[in-house]
């Protein structure tokens, strides 16, 4: 696998670079600012990104909530802070596996095949979510269009319905982005 | 907190109940038959359960499966076995934490708290999911029933869409069961 590394204060990036490579890996980047971890991603493409720090910092969270957010991958983070408040704003930052005290060598291979398999499930579940929530929108945008269709031009439900379609082929879009420009103009011609 | 145990063929059960004892928790059960798993977590309502495993069977999994459907907690499985697709079982079955060869005493608390933390938002997503496909699904229903009004009974959108709400609130019953029964008696009509 293909691993970033972020130094986030532990120091020992050293040491994880060669059991990973031990291991068969290879550490495509080392970097110590967080606000490189988006940029970096992007380049250098890695499968996992692993973060050694004594306790994630908020900037380092921040960014990896960007991450998240953009360009989904494994976050793996080992640290040594045991408070309950940063534990939990690193899982809501997206992090896959949060280790506490658990940086040894036997240990490093099947934390990351977990935070890959959980990576993996949390992934479907976001993708499902976020498909179902844009199904929802477009069928709001649809009806509330084809509602001013038909006052607007007297047509019943299946020829508003047509018309969307229509114009949505004619123009190449989705429907939905048809519907939010009838939707517009009525509100524009509305004043 | 209350945590029930279970003992899927480690038998380090003892050693695991003194050290929660020791970090004051409570042990409020341990059951060897994964079967059981659900009727105890209904009766003895865990914040909880641990598995402590050398490698998690299929039945176990299975059962977990199902506690997640059915009565989610927070489920933490130690285990001895790195091989993947029982990780990738076990996380697919909803369990919230999978650790190889982790168990220690001092590494205890902070697994049982990122577990709970990863359970928390793992939840929040599902329940998010699956409000948004419910509203998906109802307003499907809708969309049908007062397209049957329209068509059957010469009622414009908005006085189909009244009448079913005017049904609904007669009935004391969601919109969407009401629209459902539209389309029941429809179905039922045409035959």
């Amino acid at each position: 696998m293909r691993v970033l590394v972020i130094d986030d204060g532990a120091h020992r990036a050293d040491l994880l670079r060669d059991e990973l490579a031990r291991q068969g890996h290879e550490v495509v980047g080392v970097i110590e600012q967080a606000t490189l971890i988006h940029d970096c991603v992007l380049r250098l493409q890695p499968d996992v990104v692993i973060v050694d720090a004594e306790s994630p910092t908020r900037d380092t969270l921040e960014n990896l909530a960007t991450l998240s957010a953009k360009t989904p991958r494994p976050v793996v983070v080992f640290a040594e802070d045991e408070d309950r408040g940063t534990m939990r704003r690193a899982i809501q930052a997206g992090v896959s596996a949060y280790v506490v005290a658990g940086l040894q060598a036997q240990r490093l291979a099947p934390v990351l095949h977990v935070a890959i398999a959980r990576f993996e499930q949390d992934l479907a579940l976001r993708t499902e979510l976020s498909h179902a929530q844009a199904q929802l929108a477009s069928r709001k945008l649809v009806d509330k269009a084809k509602g001013i269709l038909m006052r607007e031009q007297g047509l019943d439900e299946d020829q508003a319905y047509q018309r969307l379609r229509k114009l949505a082929m004619d123009r190449g879009e989705p429907i939905s982005q048809v519907a939010q420009r009838v939707i517009d103009a009525h509100d524009l011609l509305r004043g």
